[in-house]
């Protein structure tokens, strides 16, 4: 997936850690993954967890980023995300300002 | 890990699928893990690998980036990457604008 076309894009890149705690977890990153794609501004998501687990989801502009945080839905999933599902986890924006890709 | 007191500093993103080929991945994969700790700049990496592989390591600043592309192991390895390890990849240059964590 390359997005070089809309250079500087953004990227918020979250790392976690679970916890035992399942309690619908799976259902709910089904849905906020799909949830995410139906944003104005979404651009694309990438995702892998074994110790830590890495989502990194790629944005137009700050302001899309913005209006996904404060999305009811994912309000809920955040609050779930605290009291019960992660440990520890990390969120950082970011812009991408270069990017390259190979195929083999 | 917090970096604030460097922001903006920089991350790479590093996605990609592996090839079936193993031939040395697992002993580079840990000795350029070991290696990019050495260096210059760096701040940390995180790493997971399920369907697609995110690696995301943090630096200083672009300096550092360009002088560990350009390190003589890791340019050897980069080779190996594109013959044997990986179907596909890309990388992208980010700076790091803003962050915040969760500690439970």
């Amino acid at each position: 997936m390359m997005n070089d076309e809309f250079i500087p894009y953004f990227a918020v890149i979250f790392t976690s850690k679970r916890t035992e705690i399942e309690n619908g977890y799976d259902d709910m990153s089904i849905s906020m993954e799909k949830l995410a794609k139906q944003q104005d501004g979404y651009l694309g998501l990438e995702s892998a967890r074994n110790e830590v687990g890495i989502t990194v989801s790629y944005w137009k502009n700050l302001e899309a980023i913005k209006s996904w945080k404060q999305h009811t839905d994912h309000i809920i999933a955040q609050k779930k995300g605290r009291s019960d599902w992660y440990s520890w986890y990390q969120v950082r924006i970011c812009k991408v300002e270069r990017e390259y890709e190979f195929i083999l």
